[in-house]
């Protein structure tokens, strides 16, 4: 059993070479650029992880990662597309940088090439990987799509925002686990708690993130904090202030939406304060967190082999930046 | 063997069903409409015609045919975007009707949806059907990418415009007709031939294209006569006149590039007649034409066979509107 550490150094060494060829340049020079910026790699060692806590990391687990570290990729292109996001990872996003056109373009391709790697593996669990796979897919398309929906709606009910962030973020979390352990040769009960550690774990991660954005430090942010807020992005500190708050409150909420202000950032903190959202808000992560640890309890295998996906899952819900 | 109509309209009753999950409405239901709109099916079908050129019709046949119709589709919605498009067949495009980000969105969840049914077939014929279908989306990207490159290119050479045409046309034709034919059990050398008959065919579809375009008859071509000429796009007949042009002739054609009166196009279309682009481009869709034929004459079958693929061929590059 591997460490995240390990795990992710040995993944980046694989992964950073280019995965297109070179000509058009036009078309593929974008996508290694994007590449090249980065990220954590989360979602293909959790694939290894979840490889790894049944049995020895199989070759095609390696192709299968990078098939879902592409996915993403490309997902992260078309999303600062319809977000018209200026940066991402520090950098300017590849439409600031190359248009739009050949954002769309490029992000295409890169779709492709998570396929071209799919194509790589054989086995008799071929088609339960890609028919998960191209759920999934569809799955965080769904999400951004609600996500977008969710910008023209006046109000957001928790459990509709849920479901939006379970498929923007969670399912892809999830399936990168399970398709890890269908890899792995484990069983259909294993790989399904496995499903679920996964989804709970994302939801864990986006309260937090959603917590941090109001209330984190910002010199360990690293963003700047209140972005959500003065983006009046429904957040699950948004949604939940609207639906605990008394008349007043919630009148106070309305008003600051329509604010524009420098001093919006603060008095919505104030509001949410005052709702309680911010002990609501650690109670709810807590909770998401602990029913992931109880599905990553009751997965059969033997208690050693879960350390390194614990330690992975603290790590990444629970620090303090 | 079963002629272009009956074909078509098997696969179109097949294919007439919404391929999409009902909710949430607002990424699909654009899907949904944009398919409704038809379209000849011409992919699909050469997909059936390159099968039962060697053998009966296979059950993945049609799922391939169906992923190719999907995949032809989703290029559809995304490069009206990147054109801006307004209409496509006789409606309004996805991005007008649902807005751009929907467009984007929906066109990815369609090109998913083309690998969920490449995903349907087994045996063991699989990785190199979806290797040809990879291989193919790519370079389909890279011509539209090319054509956009083009666009900000003061000069392009006739064998540029040649190698984009070919990616963004042709080969999707002779793809289709390859994994027909793939899937019809043909050996490698008929394979091969049928891949080039259908990319000599693209070319000369396309030269025709080009030519209706300014020598067409506007109440048999259903579109606005010139209308390649009001956007400045370099086409087989532009790219020859100014490789064909006296130093009059040259600097009339350049100053008309600039020229956005009404008369641009009859005295575009004047100077590509003293060119002879014209008869030029006439010679040049027979030469493709008849290098297509003799592709498909080669291929080791009963010619009894190639009938419908002669008709199909004919129909599509001779038809005089």
């Amino acid at each position: 059993m591997q460490s995240f550490e390990v795990l992710s150094r040995e993944f980046a060494q694989r992964f950073n070479k280019s995965h297109f060829p070179a000509e058009p340049a036009s078309l593929y020079q974008p996508n290694d650029y994007f590449l090249q910026a980065g990220g954590k790699r989360v979602r293909p060692v959790l694939c290894l992880m979840g490889n790894e806590l049944f049995d020895e990391i199989r070759d095609d687990t390696w192709e299968v990662a990078t098939a879902i570290e592409l996915f993403h990729n490309f997902t992260l292109i078309h999303d600062d597309i319809m977000d018209k996001a200026p940066l991402r990872r520090g950098k300017p996003t590849v439409h600031e940088k190359f248009g739009r056109n050949t954002a769309l373009l490029s992000g295409d391709v890169m779709l492709v090439a998570a396929y071209d790697y799919l194509n790589k593996i054989s086995g008799k669990y071929v088609f339960s990987v890609i028919r998960l796979f191209n759920k999934t897919a569809r799955e965080v398309c769904e999400g951004q799509q609600l996500d977008m929906d969710f910008e023209k709606q006046e109000t957001v009910l928790f459990d509709q925002y849920l479901k939006m962030i379970e498929l923007k973020t969670s399912v892809l979390l999830a399936a990168s686990l399970k398709l890890g352990a269908i890899l792995g040769g484990a069983g259909e009960r294993n790989q399904n708690l496995l499903y679920d550690f996964g989804k709970k774990l994302g939801l864990a991660f986006q309260v937090q993130d959603d917590y941090l954005d109001a209330f984190g430090d910002p010199d360990k942010f690293g963003k700047q904090v209140g972005g959500d807020i003065v983006a009046n992005k429904k957040t699950f500190l948004l949604i939940h202030s609207l639906e605990a708050a008394s008349a007043s409150q919630k009148k106070e909420l309305k008003k600051l939406l329509e604010d524009n202000s420098d001093a919006k950032v603060n008095k919505m903190i104030q509001v949410f304060k005052e709702c309680k959202a911010d002990e609501w808000a650690l109670q709810l992560k807590n909770k998401f967190l602990d029913e992931a640890f109880a599905h990553l309890e009751d997965i059969a295998v033997l208690s050693k082999r879960k350390e390194p996906l614990k330690e992975l899952a603290s790590f990444l819900v629970k620090r303090d930046h």
